[in-house]
């Protein structure tokens, strides 16, 4: 299979379950719901979802069991980008061609899509899987995802990223900066990628020396994922984008391209990819999904 | 002992665990952390987890097992405040006597603080008790609390407030004042009040049919609560109160006592003392510390 084919077809199934975990635009408070459905529908990659997916596949074989609790993942990815877009960070208006949540709506109910979009995330991952058969792995699935996310992860990159561009006070004093921006991207993006990949195996009951090379694939993954992005904002057109590129060296950010160089980024990506590709053949034989989707992240377009 | 001696105790017992379920200010992301710490620690009531600890105590004794985990709800709590009281939404510069986060930190760094203190909130709960016998219970818990905080609870609730004054667009049409009003309050300090209960139920093992009084008593708890609070504002000194009074008329919101007047609140209210202190009755026996704190939320002068 492509992996083209591959993506398709996971996505398809992601798309159907955020249907099922999202309350109904039509039920109350209206307007918030709808609100959020605009956030979430808005065609994302669903990359996080089907790294979950993946991860269950090769440890206990159709994902299906978890359906719902890879959603979860989307929804606090999407939450991310809500309160990110916010005038008080990243002013953006834009995302995916899209007016962003507070230009659609209003900057009050973006924060509140943002909150509730948490809530719902970690809501559907404590419930889903349904079962009492479940329920300990569910509460490790939580536990896994909230901390990949807390201040000390997601949150705590975005957080000295503002830091690091000036956008805030404050700031981690004399670290070097190719410190500071592996410090950042690890935990901006990288976290909740792992998370992903780390969740599957939680939930197919994968041993603990299992599960650790599961995460250590998400966190190459991750890594490569920023840095393939950081080459793309140098190098890619507005339309292969969907966005402004050049933005990060505009306004000043840190990025493996501003501070490497787009050739040194390149060399970078090509080591995480052989890395996980190592990993990827460890976990499911060679040629399998996993080292698929690393192919398709270290190279991706857009 | 007194409902004062009660809750003293209690309080210090919940400061004292608060400060272990909170990463430490000095460690990455310091200004982060210490913005967290900046918005937790400062002087509130401690009101939502004594609740858990209190429920837990009249099913299953000393409450020292759920320390942490009723902390969880404290977190939520105080990031509901945060974000609440951001310039997009209720505009406030003062909370307790003191700057709000927004105003002593900045914006962008308010926005994440409440983001990170949901998810630790929850992680808190993911979290504790330690233990895999507990594992069951903390899945239970977590689902319980973050439905009472979803757009379908606590923050559709502040977005149904929002609407009702007009601060952003939108609206239930054409549902009466009283309904909405009552909506409004069940949802925006009702929901988390009553899964506070429940959680030290939920945390004890409690039977179904004890939960569903445990419920029934936090419902009536949480109502009482808000009308409590909306006569404060109609009939306190600032002093008093340790905010600007009469905020809600001015500002056209729908409280109880622009609706129906102080003396119709205040016979509300007396209602609601009297079905709770029947509720705590049969779950802790005649005079427990249930009954106390039901008659300290109605009776509360700030």
């Amino acid at each position: 299979m492509s992996v083209q084919a591959l993506l398709a077809a996971e996505r398809a199934q992601v798309e159907s379950a955020l249907e099922r975990v999202l309350p109904a635009p039509s039920s109350w408070p209206q307007r918030l719901h709808e609100a959020m459905a605009y956030a979430v529908f808005a065609g994302g990659k669903r990359v996080r979802p089907i790294l979950a997916r993946l991860a269950y596949r090769a440890v206990a074989g159709d994902p299906e069991p978890i359906a719902e609790a890879a959603c979860g993942l989307e929804l606090i990815h999407t939450y991310s980008l809500v309160h990110d877009d916010l005038p008080a960070l990243d002013n953006d208006v834009l995302r995916r061609g899209r007016a962003t949540v507070h230009v659609a709506f209003d900057e009050a109910t973006a924060v509140l899509v943002g909150d509730a979009l948490l809530t719902q995330g970690l809501l559907v991952l404590a419930r889903h899987p349904l079962g009492d058969e479940w329920a300990p792995r569910r509460a490790e699935a939580v536990e896994a995802v909230a901390r990949a996310v807390s201040s000390e992860g997601m949150v705590g990159g975005q957080m000295e990223d503002m830091e690091a561009t000036g956008q805030i006070a404050g700031g981690a004093g004399g670290d070097p900066p190719a410190q500071r921006l592996e410090r950042i991207h690890r935990h901006k993006t990288g976290c909740l990628l792992q998370v992903s990949v780390e969740l599957g195996a939680i939930l197919a009951g994968a041993s603990a020396a299992e599960r650790d090379r599961f995460a250590r694939f998400g966190g190459a993954l991750g890594l490569a994922f920023q840095i393939a992005d950081d080459i793309l904002d140098a190098t890619a057109s507005a339309a292969a984008l969907g966005k402004s590129p050049g933005k990060d060296a505009a306004a000043g950010k840190l990025t493996y391209v501003t501070l490497y160089g787009v050739d040194a980024s390149r060399r970078q990506l090509a080591e995480l990819e052989e890395e996980m590709e190592g990993l990827a053949g460890e976990l499911e034989g060679p040629g399998g999904s996993l080292a698929l989707i690393a192919g398709f992240v270290a190279h991706r377009t857009s």
